[in-house]
């Protein structure tokens, strides 16, 4: 058995079924011992800032890790910007990268490059393999780190000679660490903030978006009189129809601000403090009036989930069920606005719907009117690196297959992953992607307002998507995805309704 | 003044009158200073790689650097394949990149990395300034070290609060340092090997492959008897009608080794010692046969072109005017080949066209087939990271307006780069972009029948570019750029020729 063979049965081992993959020369005999061995799906992505924004979305979607197989350190790097938004969603990852033959590499070549450099600033675990007899003991390694709850990137770093030497040897994966329990003191603690009448709040983020945890929260919410607040950018959150009913962190700082008004006393849930996005001239990061107590429930790493019924037992809170949305809207007429589409989403999405988010500015206010859709799961850009919107629709319909995936996606941040859409075609994903053609970095030319000058043609020229404007029903044509433009709500409903009634990916160009 | 004034000043007094931008919040004040300050052309390119790649051959164009405008760590990932190719050109860049205020990075908001580290594999030099003081200084620093000949990746990370606080000084750039004087002793050295009678070869490459260099190399051979052959990816290299003819080092393993076949004696100017491009089980990585000697004339640092005048002096070898390249063939008719299309770019290139080489394997033979065409430069993909080529082509053409630029670009290679089309529409770049259409990664196809196995459906589906078949025309007319289909040698002389005969840019997918 050569060492890639080792890496595949490993790979199996593990129960990963699913690689992501970019390849090149020195990842041959991966992709040799992977066609050699049934069992894992191998799904061909044009660039690989797609493989790992696929990776990502195929976790927040499955619990489990898919693998990426990249080319080098260069092919790394063209997939750091969604490695360092896997980060930031706390995604297992298993995130496999060729290199130079161990006695290769010293010549210097011209793809040798700081493999371990390009990984380190996005991989919470690095491990290259030395040897063909080491590759299944290092894969195994790899999984469990990138295992490590919630979720972390562990890169494995590939030498081509690792793959194709004799002397392989299959691991048996450790069994994923759970997350830390909260200590019952710490639980008092909160219960006993909860109880002292003064302000208080709770933001929750990571795994207690889930709908039971939400579910608890509200449930003390309502008990103790405390708001309910969410992280800015879920991973992922449980939505719709007899769910908790609750706004993120706003993106603009000064709402931002508003939205933690008055809290004296902070809880956080599987979240870190809250802070501002950027930072401004004169105004403070942190989103907490200064004198809030901020006070650790759980951190990320930890089982904020049980920690919250705890709680709710401590504190005697009954379970409430989540408020009435009221009636499931109507498909709205007219004009495109932000709130239209909000409710033509509520009106048509169908049950158990994925909407990815990455509609960016004009996405904001889609929270409120969605609240009477069915039961849905909503996925965010995490770490702010724009271009995760095609990639994540790709993940998320290899991961959940038989539930229509509607990515909701700015025109600007989807010039950073087109090719992702051929991969939609090619895999036949249930994948509806709406444009937001507004054909400006809409979000840029908020804050260049806020800088207060009087912009001239420059500035003005690099917010701009016209001159030439995209043709997006070209642009999806040729990557073989059939498309069609909306300039009215009606017709992105009509054409929602369509797609969503057929199997494969469509793409609306909504011209706003 | 502030911080982002004094930068753009600075700049502006080194020379540098370029920017390749793709901005974000954090640099919204270098932007209103770019505005505000007359004298800079900003380019806005819709995803990163466009913005390094066009910057590279900006400097291999011209030989002053450019500027990038980069926004936070993801963004410069996005663009690291790119800088990686420019490291391996040894071209100038002016890195800039904005990040967090200095006083907001430690509350670690999402778009929060490790700058330094998704650098520092690309960067020569990395600087982070630490206050509007600072930044003319740190500016001309990074500008002296991009321009440390012949050419690096200097970076500068610009926190948003050092752009845009008042106190800003703008700096003198120091002047460029010159190549490094290859020793007397060293060129006696060289002389005596090329006089000793043994089976010499000289290896050019960076610096050497200039009109002048070459031809006092050809010189040296024609007087010496030895031999003459290029590095396998040269940044710019002087052909056509006049120059000298000469090969590359073919890319496959075998045809590299057999091109030093018989070499006693290797003479490397201006480029390191040969290897392959990557390893192979059982088959030697350094090309020169065991026991060649292989003796570096000059290093990429040194002043290589001076060092052949002075060696061609000692040798008493008078000037030969390089090869008749035989008549300028005739536009071809027929079947797309390899050959064919050298032969249609012979007959129909301008005088003084760019040529932008990212074909890939099919372009390995297009030297022989283009001797015989007016003067131009020919551009390769220096580092293996594939995608520079349609951000070449922006770069080079931005560089030398008046010279129409023919990219020559593999379909693969092209998915990583499709928005800089775009910005060829938007900058009416005089570009011809020939996609050449084979609708496969036909270098992996070959390397797995390398591999030795009998390829199944798992590893052929990771080599097909087919189902479904990406249409170059509606994704170059999606970006704005006009576009037709050839299949034939006739059809490609014709398109060809038309696209020349008219300003900016069009696309030409051709199928093989």
């Amino acid at each position: 058995m050569n060492g890639a063979e080792s890496l595949v049965h490993t790979l199996l081992l593990a129960g990963i079924d699913t690689v992501f993959a970019n390849p090149g020369t020195s990842e041959m005999h991966f992709v040799a011992a992977l066609d050699r061995i049934a069992g894992i799906r191998c799904i061909l992505c044009l660039d690989e800032t797609i493989v790992t924004g696929a990776a990502d979305a195929y976790y927040r979607m499955t619990g489990k890790p898919a693998a990426t197989l990249l080319h080098c350190g260069p092919g790394l790097a063209n997939g750091v910007a969604n490695l360092h938004n896997s980060r930031r969603a706390r995604s297992a990852v298993v995130n496999i990268v060729g290199d130079q033959a161990t006695y290769h590499r010293p010549l210097d070549a011209p793809l040798t490059s700081d493999v371990e450099g390009i990984a380190g600033p996005v991989s919470a675990f690095i491990r290259r393999a030395e040897s063909a007899a080491s590759v299944g003991a290092d894969a195994a390694a790899t999984i469990a780190a990138a295992r490590s709850f919630p979720g972390q990137v562990a890169t494995l770093i590939l030498p081509a000679n690792t793959t194709w030497e004799e002397g392989g040897v299959v691991a048996t994966p450790y069994a994923p660490e759970g997350p830390e329990t909260v200590a019952s003191e710490t639980i008092e603690q909160a219960a006993a903030l909860l109880r002292n009448g003064k302000a208080t709040m709770l933001l929750l983020g990571g795994q207690a978006l889930g709908e039971v945890p939400m579910r608890v929260a509200w449930s003390i919410s309502r008990h103790t009189g405390a708001k309910l607040l969410l992280e800015r950018s879920p991973a992922r959150l449980a939505r719709g129809r007899g769910r908790v009913q609750a706004e993120r962190i706003p993106y603009p700082i000064d709402q931002g601000h508003a939205a933690f008004a008055g809290v004296e006393q902070l809880i956080l849930v599987n979240t870190p403090p809250p802070v501002s996005f950027f930072a401004y001239p004169g105004k403070r990061g942190q989103l907490p009036p200064e004198g809030c107590e901020v006070f650790t429930l759980s951190t990320p790493e930890q089982d904020g989930a049980t920690a919250l019924a705890v709680l709710s037992q401590i504190l005697g809170a009954a379970d409430v069920p989540p408020a009435d949305p009221g009636p499931r809207p109507e498909r709205p007429q007219g004009k495109v606005t932000p709130e239209g589409v909000a409710q033509t989403l509520a009106a048509v999405m169908p049950e158990q719907a994925i909407i990815i988010d990455e509609a960016i500015s004009f996405g904001r206010g889609f929270f409120p009117g969605t609240y009477a859709a069915p039961p849905h799961d909503w996925m965010m850009l995490t770490g702010g690196a724009i271009g995760d919107g095609i990639p994540m629709a790709v993940g998320a319909a290899v991961g959940a297959p038989g539930r229509r995936v509607i990515a909701l996606q700015a025109d600007g941040s989807a010039m950073y992953s087109l090719s992702g859409l051929w991969t939609q075609a090619r895999e036949r994903l249930d994948v509806t992607t709406i444009i937001i053609s507004n054909r400006k970095y809409a979000i840029l030319l908020a804050e260049l307002a806020g800088v207060g000058a009087n912009p001239g043609r420059t500035a003005l020229d690099m917010m701009d998507l016209t001159n030439p404007t995209l043709d997006w029903c070209k642009i999806a044509g040729g990557m073989g995805v059939e498309a069609a433009r909306a300039e009215t709500l009606d017709e992105l409903g009509t054409l929602l309704e369509a797609s969503i009634a057929r199997p494969g990916p469509f793409l609306i160009e909504l011209v706003v």
